[in-house]
């Protein structure tokens, strides 16, 4: 039996999709609160857990051997942890489909809104990064664009079923607005949003600093 | 039987990694040739098969049912392909070291070096474009030194023999010299670049569009 401890900040989506997935499962973790603003995750003490200084970061102990074991990027922690359950199918097309979902998350989507709702939500839009912001928003749209057409055709984004794929893309999805994104216009996501919402054990995220 | 047909140029390095896999596993495959710089990727008619109008793209004919299925995002295709070969552990950990290089392949080494590479080889360094090429060196730097501590404990990225987390990250890195990245101080890499090159069925790379 594996024991899990979480390096995690819950303001980032990246990290409370781990937490959010674990809730999922009712399987029972210890949170290993960071502040990502705080620079430590560069410290030479945790980058000799994660070279590449980001969390979340998973911690794995063997409960047997005793030894420990570190996973890092949020996708790769979440097929890591969902391998075997009903979140992530076993073999062929579909699972294909959900690592397509999770790879266009990373690539398409993060850079664009979870940047923007970052400089926006956190940094208060300082005016040195107001064009970066706005160098954001074409991007976030296009791929909330993406989402929702999928979304008019399966309740979930890789069918019928939650799977991890939806995992990743509502972390930064549901806080679109924080990064100037509107997205009354993407009906088949709010209600995709509103399915997931509704589903049991479903942890909200923390999203303001004071909370 | 599956039939493959692959969209792809084999100037992109996310097209070339697909060719790769399938030359090392001997599967026979169609090859679609599609210029990237063209701009038929956004075009109406190849949107239909891929709403992110992307390269490259996977189709998919059952021989029996004959449907025609499409898969995207490089990496995704790459574990689709790679399931129950050697190239991709079965599960647990070893394949979520996979999944985690693979991550960040496309977040924290791509958009630096794959990046610096085009602007630099194909658009010729243009003077609007100087301070952006500028700006990917520190960061694709980073993700070299990550990979060369890591090549100096194991001969390949996820351990003791080749998966599609090498495939992944060595088709934009060894033409990292073309997007200004000096691989000399990076022995590992360089050594794990010939140990690949040295295998059975090593597909090289087209990385001129006169070749």
């Amino acid at each position: 039996m594996n024991k899990y401890r979480v390096y995690g900040d819950m303001l980032s989506g990246n990290c409370y999709k781990i937490a959010m997935l674990l809730e999922f499962m009712g399987v029972s973790y210890d949170w290993e609160a960071v502040d990502v603003l705080s620079g430590y995750t560069q410290s030479p003490e945790f980058k000799q857990l994660n070279a590449n200084a980001k969390i979340p970061l998973l911690e794995i102990t063997d409960s047997e051997a005793g030894g420990k074991e570190y996973l890092s990027e949020s996708n790769a922690i979440l097929n890591y942890l969902a391998e075997g359950s009903e979140y992530l199918p076993a073999a062929g097309l579909a699972r294909g489909r959900v690592l397509q979902w999770q790879f266009f998350e990373q690539y398409s989507h993060e850079p664009y809104i979870a940047v923007a709702r970052f400089i926006k939500h956190f940094l208060g839009l300082p005016t040195e990064r107001q064009g970066e912001f706005a160098s954001k928003q074409a991007g976030g749209h296009k791929a909330l664009a993406i989402m929702d057409a999928q979304l008019s055709r399966t309740p979930y984004l890789a069918g019928e079923g939650l799977t991890i794929a939806d995992i990743s893309l509502y972390a930064y999805t549901h806080v679109a607005p924080d990064g100037g994104f509107d997205l009354t216009e993407y009906a088949n996501i709010l209600a995709w949003m509103a399915r997931i919402e509704a589903l049991p054990n479903y942890l909200p995220m923390q999203n303001n600093i004071a909370d």
